[in-house]
Formats: structure tokens, sequence, C-alpha cells
């Protein structure tokens, strides 16, 4: 008996590619496998145990099309960049018209454009899908964005549902637009998170630094956050990883970690895509300055005793006011994401439905928090210039935690722990809050030197002033 | 009698290109000049005067060419982008063996390198120059940063080292690598410009918004400070412009000026490049993010009765420490901007000569400053790690003026005067200071969530914890 043909592919069997493999399955697709390297494929089934069943090995990319239905739904989770175009040029000659073919990997939105583009005309459809939540949300539930056709939508839009995390019920997908949007949207959830991790990073850094906490107390700490409205994934992790010990050393395990942090593209595009369209996420920008900081270890060795440290005077804040620091601080963040969105959404014409994105982030992905949930229900109300802060409840939420984080920032700065997220929020914030500020000057200058010209604040049209000659 | 051909050619007399032009006729060279919109040679020969007689007018880009002397030296002073390309390829099948041709404009270095590429094996040589200086820096003296082939700058030197500026005799101009390096020297310079100018704009800020001073008693307290450490030329223009009276309403000429700053590409561009090497250039940032957020004017006026200022109570720190503070944060984007060249020098492999760009900014170019010789001097002696910061007499310096910037920052974050620049370059400084950082906990997050492993402080190699179950 000729056996059923597959309803998706999965190529790819590392961490990712098998989990969201082993997700489908689990929900009762059939679904065909293979991997580049083949000798992969068996221990993947061997692992995989009943849910085997279900999976259809290929060996090559030939017989794996061949295993599909038509049209067929293929998940490519492979390294993007080059490897991702190489794979299409192997795979389009296989593809039929209405198949789509679904890059699952972190690529830059730029190179989605450019593929969707490129499958245009060909009958195949290109997606690009952004998935948050790690190894344990792909094989549980993951948060994932969809950029490509309806059609492709579609066809992929019962599995994705399926193995999609769940919020109350809703799954945490979403078709957020054509082409690069799925891997936009991830990208600024990925500079999200650099900016997440980096405040709850700061939070540490001044109970370790300026108080003299231990990793444990600090966890402690943390782990009663949960109770509140900081209530998140990336709190729960951080306060379980400063809780473990090391059983080498029986020191706590952050102790022992080396303080130089790696990164990929995803934060660095976020905030190089912000400048491109003439907006700055200075506290993504912050987070991502400080991994390339951590990485100049042996230069901040030497630095320590050359640099003098010059500091104030200043207790550390009490916890309450580091909680609703970090909460203020966060808003700020997500404010600056959102933003973003918006402004790529009318660059590119995508008519990103920010409400949503916030809805499927409350679920599955590594940014997940309360506070998503209090986002989406803002971005579904009143919003003035298009600002998250500027919503009435997002703004009075922050009302109530601002007082604490000028004085978290000003302990800082004070005792020379380096807060470079939290005090880069905070200036976005003030900056935002001043009708007048003080770009006059700016403008004064340029026109000084270089003849720019000026708007004025009581008429209408360009003017020079007749500055007087230096000396 | 056949006239004697020129000596450079200058191709485009806008703002720039007129002043180069007549800068060179006044050091007694023959130059060539055209213009695309032809009808803008005549006026510009009649304002010219008696240095009319060393300019040869020609009406299309062959006779243009051919009124040089060869090997030909060709200056474009034309808009950067596509129309540089498209001269290139007019003027290309026009040119001979040796000569060579300059783009003058603020081009991006990437283009530079693509067109220097572009020209390698046709004969002729591409030259990418930086040009600082403003109108008034053209005409009579700017600082050029030069990009291009040893054979271009023996053809280009004794025209170019006549016209630039001098500091203490010396010419501010230099060769300062092949391709894009020219440039990418100028497009740093630039930034660091952003910062300075934004920098001075924050101290005026709290001087206005926290102490409620008027601007020309603002104007007179930097006019002191050109007596001192900051000394420099943005300090003066921004002294001489704050106590500028506008004629027609009889109020200081900045209060007219609306608080919405333009930019074009080049402080943009320094962050990304910084960005893309792996380094943060956070206070030009802040700067570049300044200026962006100034555009958003309207949605500043929406947020002022929306956002809550939650300020505490502090005082404006004394004059003092105002310009002590500017002088640290001054050094600190500076030490930014010097960082950025020396990543970039690896990365192209070209070799920067770090003190000799100091050098030649010392005269002629925007941010001129009396810091700059400072500078050109550590650059030449002992620099721990390549960060002019650890330079003995520069760290020195910062010890001196860093309580203040704490002072100023902890007095506009208490007041809520926005300081991104200030404080972004104090949050760099503690940084860099902690030989151990906080990037502990973020590698535990990554490792927790990611598998991305980590290296430990006390043996080698690449690690995974066991991390706890989350419930």
């Amino acid at each position: 008996m000729k056996q059923a043909k597959a309803d998706i592919g999965v190529y790819g069997l590392g961490t990712m590619g098998s989990a969201l493999a082993l997700n489908l399955a689990d929900n009762g697709f059939r679904v065909a496998v293979t991997n580049r390297e083949v000798e992969w494929i068996a221990p993947f089934l061997t692992e995989a145990g009943p849910l085997a069943e279900s999976l259809l090995p290929a060996s090559t990319l030939e017989e794996f099309v061949a295993a599909l239905n038509a049209p067929r739904t293929i998940l490519f989770m492979i390294p993007s960049g080059a490897p991702m175009d190489a794979m299409i040029d192997m795979v389009l000659p296989l593809l039929e018209d209405g198949d789509t073919i679904i890059d699952g990997g972190n690529a830059d939105f730029n190179d989605t454009r450019r593929r969707f583009a490129r499958l245009a005309g060909t009958g195949a459809h290109f997606v690009g899908m952004g998935v948050s939540g790690g190894e344990d949300g792909a094989r549980h539930g993951p948060s994932m964005m969809v950029g490509g056709s309806d059609h492709s939508w579609q066809q992929l839009k019962p599995m994705a549902e399926a193995i999609a995390a769940k919020f109350e019920g809703s799954p945490c997908v979403a078709h957020l637009g054509p082409d690069g949007a799925g891997h936009f949207v991830k990208t600024v959830h990925n500079g999200i998170e650099y900016a997440d991790m980096q405040m709850i990073a700061e939070v540490y850094g001044i109970l370790r630094d300026g108080a003299g906490w231990e990793a444990p107390r600090i966890g402690a700490l943390f782990e009663g956050w949960q109770a509140g409205k900081l209530s998140s994934y990336l709190i729960e992790v951080t306060a379980a990883a400063l809780q473990t010990t090391d059983p080498d050393t029986g020191l706590p395990m952050v102790d022992v970690i080396l303080d130089q942090a790696g990164q990929k593209g995803t934060g660095r595009w976020t905030v190089i895509e912000a400048l491109k369209m003439g907006q700055s996420a200075n506290a993504i920008e912050a987070a991502v300055g400080a991994r390339g900081w951590s990485s100049e270890k042996a230069a901040r060795e030497l630095a320590q005793p050359i640099l003098s440290a010059g500091t104030l005077e200043a207790t550390v804040p009490v916890p309450e006011d580091l909680e609703a620091a970090l909460l203020a601080a966060r808003i700020l963040a997500h404010a600056q994401g959102f933003r973003l969105l918006a402004a790529a959404s009318d660059e590119f014409d995508w008519s990103l439905d920010l409400a949503r994105i916030s809805e499927i982030w409350r679920a599955g992905c590594i940014i997940r928090s309360a506070l998503l949930d209090d986002f989406a229900q803002a971005l579904r109300g009143e919003m003035p210039a298009g600002h998250l802060i500027l919503s009435p409840v997002i703004a009075a939420m922050l009302a109530d935690a601002i007082p604490a984080l000028r004085r978290v920032v000003v302990a800082g700065v004070s005792l020379g722990v380096p807060l470079p997220a939290l005090s880069a929020s905070l200036a976005w914030y003030d900056t935002m809050r001043h009708a007048r500020g003080t770009a006059n000057v700016i403008q004064a200058q340029r026109d000084f030197f270089g003849a720019h010209g000026f708007e004025r604040v009581d008429k209408q049209g360009k003017f020079h002033a007749n500055w007087p000659d230096l000396a």
C-alpha cells in the first residue's frame, strides 16, 4: 500500500527544526523530514519515539518534495543568509504552482523581501516566518510571526494555529503582512528582548555592585516580582538562574559565568532599521551596545585601575523603587519597538496590526509578559500620535513609575553603576515630554556654519539669520 | 595665443564647489570650472572678480576635460549617490591613464569603495575626499580627508596643501588610506560633530529649563568657556548665536527658531557603521536620535500634557560643573569616534593614523577645538587597548571632570531635563570602568532559554548549565 503523503515538510533538523517537526506530529500532522546531513535523520526518528509514525524521512530533496501533498508547504529551518538563497536555487525547479516555501529562521527582513520578490511570478510562494520561544517553545508552542501571501497563509494557518502557543485559548500566530513583515516583527521582538534582558541585568548590577547583594538574594527578589506587573518569562528565567548553584564550585552559577555576551544579528538590525527610518530606539541601542562592550573584557580589565570612579554619595534605592523603575523602562523599550513597527508599516505599506502583534507575543515567545496584554488593549484604544506611551492606561502606569526610575538612575549615576538602557529610556521619555526641545540651538548652529536654514515658531517658511562675523 | 591649460578642474559650482574653486585660484592655481546648469557659470565668474583670470569656464564636459593638464585632476562637488555614479559613466570615456577624479561630497564610504573598485584597472583613479569647514572653510581653508591611491595623492597634494587650513603652519589635509578611508573619516568627523552639537544643546537646555536662564546669558557663559579647555569653533558659534537678536521681534534669535532639526546621512551612517562592526558609539547615537525626536514636534506637543513629569528635587549645577561636564562628555564622544576609526582601520585594512587625523581636525573643520591637539599628542603616545580614554593624559582630564558630569546628569535626571548624549557618554564610561560587568546575567539568560552556552571565569571552554525546570 502506498504511504499517504505528508501535510508539511520540515527541512533542517537542528534544535528548532526538530522541535517544530515533533510539535507538528504531536498535533496530528504528517511531516516529511530531511536534513542536509542525512545521518542526522535516523537518530532524530529514534528520539521521536511513537511520533515517528507521523514522520516521513526523505534522504534527498527530490524525495522530500515528492513526499508532500500539493499544494506543498515546506518549512526551512536552516541558517539564514547565503544558505537560504542556495536552497531556493535547488528547490525552486522542484516546485509547482501554489507551493509555499517558508523560511523559519532569523532572516534579515530585507533578504526576505528580496526572496519574496524573486518568487513572485514563479507560481510558488515565499513566506518569511519569525519563530520565537527557543527550543521549548518550538516543541510545545512557539509564537510565530508570518509574512507572505494570503494564499500561503491559508495553507499554513491550520497547522500554525495548532502548534502555536495559546493565550487564553487564542493561538499566538498571525499573518502580519506580505514579504518581510513577519521577519521584521520578529527582529523587533528580539530588539525588545535585548533591551529587557539588559535592563534586568542593570538592576542586578546596581544590587550587586551598589548594595553588595549576593546573586541568590537578588534572584529571590526577582522571584517575588513575578507576582506583580513585571510578571514575565524573562524575570522568571533570571530569578531561577540567579538562584542556581554551580555544582563544580558551590558558587552561584552566575558568579562563574564570564561577563562577555554574544549576539547574533537581530538586536543590531533593529537599531539599524530604526536609524534608517529616522527613528531611534535608544533603549534597544543601549542593550546592543552593552553586549558589544561586554566583549571588550580585556580592555575593561586594563581600564579599571586607570579610569577614575569620581563617584558621588548615594544610597541604593529600595526594592520597590527598583521594581517600578524596571517596569517604567520596560514599558519605554516596548514603546520604542512598537513605534518602530508603526514606522515600518508606513514605510513598506504593511498595514501592521500592532494590537494583534502584542496579542501573539502574550505567550510562547521570549518577551511574553503580563504587560503585553495591557499593551494589546492600549493598542486597540486611543493612542495619540501613534505613541503607545500616550495611551491613557500606559501613560498612567508610567506616571506611577517614573519617579522611581529617576531615583534609580540618579543612584546609578552617582554610584558609578552603568545603567545605559535604563538611562536611555528615561532620556527618551523626557525628550518626548517636552513640547519645546533644544533643537532650536542645533538649527542655529547649522545655519551659522552651514547656511542650512531653519523654520520659525512665529511664521511659515524657511529662514536664515544674519549671524555675526566671528573674530 | 593658445590659453595655458588648467591645473585642476572643479565640476559643480554650488556653495562648496564655488568656494573651493576660488580658494584654488587664490592660491595661484589655474582652475577649469563648469556646472551641470551652465547658466550658473557666468554669474560665478562675475562674483570671482580678479580671480576670474585664473578660472577657465567650460560649457560641456568634453571641453572641461580638454581644458586640463594631463594627468588630470578633477574635483566633483555634486550631490552624492546616483548623480555621482551617472557622472562617472559620462566622464570615464573621456579620461586617460593616470587621470584622477575626486568626489568631494559627503558620500557613503561604501559607495566610495565600490567606485574605487570600479575604476581600478581602467587607468583612471578614484579619490573620495571629505571636506569639512562649511562655506567659509572651503573658501579660506578647509580640513580635507583624502582616500585614494598614492598616485592620486601625489597629483593632488600640492594643491590640497595650499588651500587647506593651517594649524601652526601645518596643512590640515592628509592622505589617510585607500578607497573609502577619506569618506569614512569624514563620516565619523560628522558623527562627532552631531554629538558635540547635541551636548552643547543639552547644557543650554538645563540652563534654560532647569535654571530659567535667558539665551544671551547662556551665550555669555559659553563665550567665557572659550578661554578654557572647551575652546572650539562650535562653542564659539553657539555663544555668538545665543547672543544674536532677531531683528523682527527683538527676541533672542534662538527663541524664534523652531526646535526641529534636520539631518543628512553622515551622523546616522556613523552609528550604523559602528553597529555593523560590533561597536556602539552611543553618545553619537543619542545625538542622531535627538534630531529624529526633534522632528516629532507634533507628537511632543500632544505628549506634554499627557506624560507626567514625576521630577525630584534638585538644583542646577554651578557653571563650573557644567563646563567640566561638557568637557568630559566631549572627550568621551571623541573617544568613541576614534575607537570607531580604529575598528574600521582593522576591518578594511586601512592603517589609519589616528594621530594624523586628530592633527588635520585641529583647524578648518567644524569640530576643531583645543582638545584635538591634546588628542593628537595622546594618540601618538601610550594608548592601552587602543582606547583614547586610557591614555594617561586623557584619563587624567576625565578624572578631574567626571564628578561634575555625574552631578550634571543627576540634576538633569532629577529635574526632568533630557540629557541623552551626556548620560549616554557617562554610561559608556562607567561600563568600560568595570572589569567585571553584568553580561554574566545576559549569558545565563541566553543559555537558559536558548542553550547558547557561556564561558566561565575559572576554566577554558564553552559550557552549559543544568538550569532548573520552570513551574
